[in-house]
């Protein structure tokens, strides 16, 4: 066959494989936000089947020929890296036994039903056997795999290829100290932000109204996108031109829906900013899980909580909001959105507290990899680590240890890159503010250039670039955690005055 | 291979093309209902790609072994009608050469886009050729498909298998003749309903609130369904415990609404209640496109257009109404409700000359397909049709033979079944009212019975039986139009009191 006709075929066949992940991640959004409870049985099935499809066509002898012949004789380098990335798919799925494989994907199924019961009746226990079984597929994976120093670098590289335990261990404590020194100065300040004064009733349709006006500030493109409602909220790209998200409103807390969907819309934009050259091919999402993150929390953290933002948009809020917050001024306003408190729900925790809940995570999953601790361990370790880092104690494992479902899942080596994207966007932003006079553009709402800044150096790369190539191309540096802890510290000294 | 094992692989193939037709249903919910603009041309290629793969499936080598190996080795009842039903698809499809049909294709999709363009600047020159086309795609498949009598037949059967042009030309006009004499009487009647005061502003929210009620009322369950907005309401299974409705709202006009609403509803509780043993086979939807429509007109115009029906709801929607209502009485209401007056759009028409605007459909396309007319004289003969049925032009093409999207999808010998379905709601409604106090049970709003009688004589069974085996073993009789006929007289003689 003509090497350009198996080019073509290649594509083709790549096509197919998108066609499946199309289909499926609409199931997915959809039992997630609209489906009717009792057709999330049979809906099962045909994710299961499409996903298994998926599979199939990543691991076969074809995409095996494909990668083979193609891959030496191609100098296109969209199609180079194309073959790239499916190639580590393959070889990653195709190391695992077949049998090892489909054991862990009913174990998984079962603990993340087993963990909701866990959860909802604060039983570690019921959690506990299927937890072990999780820590030995991933073990046995990450065998499979293979690492040079640490087993659970295994973990990592599939989440954030260039990332290992040594990195990790290298900026987290530096990190570390510096939060809990902010911390420190924070909590024995005399500034005592109330957040009673914002906890207002604010009705949801208000909510969804003004969240959408700073969606749209933000550049998120509402013909390529929806916003629905969901109990844990995600963004999911359908294609690139159907971009997905979802919030979740409390009526007595605006900041859940505001933040979380601006952390969302982030995510969204990455997704609709790709090169549509990539479209139909593996490299047409984000470069990796801690990129990913970056621009999501790079619009929550940097943008949205920062003063010339609200300079801008409190007049509009209080448009929306209800008359009580009449009373409450921008300086109020502002020190209380951005009030640290350390808390038990990482996903509601602030953004100065935020990282140590990463790191209790990332240091007891890693031991658990190197057989260092075991299952049974766990609630204890937990909350003695959760009074070390934030000095407060998870009354249940509810609020503690079965927080998340990442475990029931089976994802190990997953949360680190929440810290890590967490330091790229603070690294971002100090490269962005060198190009552009960002906080004057915020003050007067013109996002646009912005925007287009993070489309140019990021987004539209998808998967073409690693994650760190992508950080050092836009940041002529490695990663470097001095520039969140410098961003952290000046703006809590700012707001509670040490 | 032992026969068992084959009859279990037969099963599982089955529900692989089960899956496929669930996650392309979903797709084409999501596409009527929930996309954003930009997604459709990428989803487009999805539903192409999963819409292909069903075909292969239906039509491959495996399925006429299957088939062959299988028929004459079973007792089971409900695995000997599942191997018919696949084989009549499989013989359908197999008939018409692959690329025949590949061009019926693209032609149908342009010409839908075509079509929605001539609807809109009221050109019908410009459908003209694909309408010439799709007739002529659909003269060679019925000649493909063979016929006995008449070449309208064999379109004819693939929406209600045992209807023939010798059956539809016996009882149209029998009605027709029916219709339009009741038709003149009120007409000359001096009772003139008065719409204007019901037209009144009605929030949509309030209308949709109601009309949850409604569904509620019939049994409709929503943890296996759910109501949307679209622009052209249909109901759509996706799985059994996933059957969802859509509507379209007119604030000025809450009939649109809640008839609409409850003629969905017919379909959705007649696909909620197909016995699940039938689930993943093809047996697992209704009967036919008649008896399909004979459930959600039987709801809609039996059921929801009585009086009865509104002694026991009127109170309940003042409740949600605008206070405007509270100057029309029940009778005032009930009137005007079932005002008849004859109109252009077949959709918007009232119970008693809906079904006119079939049969106008109907003489002309079985005049096509027998090449007595031509395409070049369908707006003249349109507007004289309706002049001669209805006694009114439409002054555009729009509001004329360019109202419906069916020929532009390729669809002829669909359209009867809509009266036919009108016929087998008023037959069945018949038999219902000597098992059951039909008319006191809708007055006291206990509408239970009269689900479980429909869920049991017809639902259950889903495609297990023919559609006339269905009728006659309900009515113990063939299609009789004289119910209809009786309905509609004594029905518009209470109100016009002739």
């Amino acid at each position: 066959m003509k090497l350009s006709d198996q080019k073509q075929q290649f594509k083709n066949y790549l096509k197919e494989i998108d066609y499946y992940r199309e289909a499926l991640s609409l199931i997915h959004w959809d039992m997630r936000t609209k489906i009717p409870t009792k057709g999330v049985e049979q809906r099962s099935e045909v994710a299961g089947f499409l996903g298994e499809k998926i599979h199939q066509l990543q691991t076969s002898k074809q995409m095996e020929a494909y990668i083979k012949e193609l891959k030496p004789n191609t100098d296109d380098s969209i199609l180079l890296r194309t073959i790239e990335v499916c190639e580590e798919e393959y070889e990653r799925n195709k190391k695992i036994p077949h049998k090892l494989y489909k054991d862990f994907m009913i174990t998984q199924t079962k603990s993340e039903a087993i963990w909701q019961q866990a959860k909802e009746n604060d039983d570690f226990h019921l959690f506990r056997p299927y937890l072990k079984k999780l820590v030995d597929f991933n073990r046995e994976f990450a065998s499979y795999w293979g690492y040079e120093n640490n087993i659970y670098d295994a973990l990592l590289h599939k989440f954030e290829p260039g990332i290992t335990v040594n990195e990790l261990d290298h900026v987290f404590p530096k990190l570390r100290s510096s939060l809990r020194s902010t911390l420190e100065k924070v909590q024995t300040s005399a500034v005592k932000p109330d957040p009673s004064i914002i906890q207002v009733h604010f009705p949801k349709q208000q909510q969804v109204a003004f969240t959408e006006q700073l969606l749209k500030q933000m550049g998120y493109d509402f013909t390529s996108g929806r916003l629905d409602e969901t109990v844990h909220p995600f963004a999911i790209p359908l294609n690139q031109n159907d971009v997905r998200l979802t919030t979740r409103y409390n009526e007595n807390d605006f900041r859940m829906a505001v933040f979380g969907t601006i952390h969302e819309g982030g995510h969204g934009l990455y997704e609709q900013n790709i090169d549509p050259r990539l479209a139909r091919t593996p490299l047409a999402t984000g470069a990796s899980m801690g990129i990913h993150e970056s621009q999501s929390l790079f619009w929550e953290n940097f943008i949205a909580r920062s003063y010339p933002f609200w300079e801008k948009n409190y007049d509009l809020f209080l448009q929306y909001a209800p008359h009580s917050f009449q009373n409450v001024d921008l300086e109020q306003f502002y020190q209380t959105i951005n009030e640290v408190k350390p808390s038990f729900i990482r996903i509601e925790a602030d953004e100065l507290t935020y990282p140590l809940h990463i790191m209790i995570r990332y240091e007891l999953e890693k031991a658990l990899i190197n057989e260092e601790i075991i299952v049974d361990d766990l609630p204890h370790l937990w909350n003695e680590k959760m009074n070390n880092y934030l000095g407060i104690t998870p009354p249940t494992d509810r609020e503690g240890v079965l927080q998340d479902i990442h475990w029931a899942g089976g994802d190990f080596g997953y949360f680190p890159s929440y810290a890590l994207g967490y330091m790229y966007a603070a690294q971002i932003y100090h490269t962005l503010s060198k190009d552009l006079p960002v906080e004057s553009l915020i003050r007067t709402g013109d996002l646009t250039p912005i925007k287009s800044w993070l489309a140019k150096s990021i987004h539209q790369y998808g998967k073409l670039k690693e994650p760190l190539e992508i950080l050092t191309d836009v940041t002529n540096e490695t990663l470097n955690p001095d520039y969140l802890v410098q961003h952290l510290e000046k703006k809590f000294k700012a707001i509670y005055q040490f």
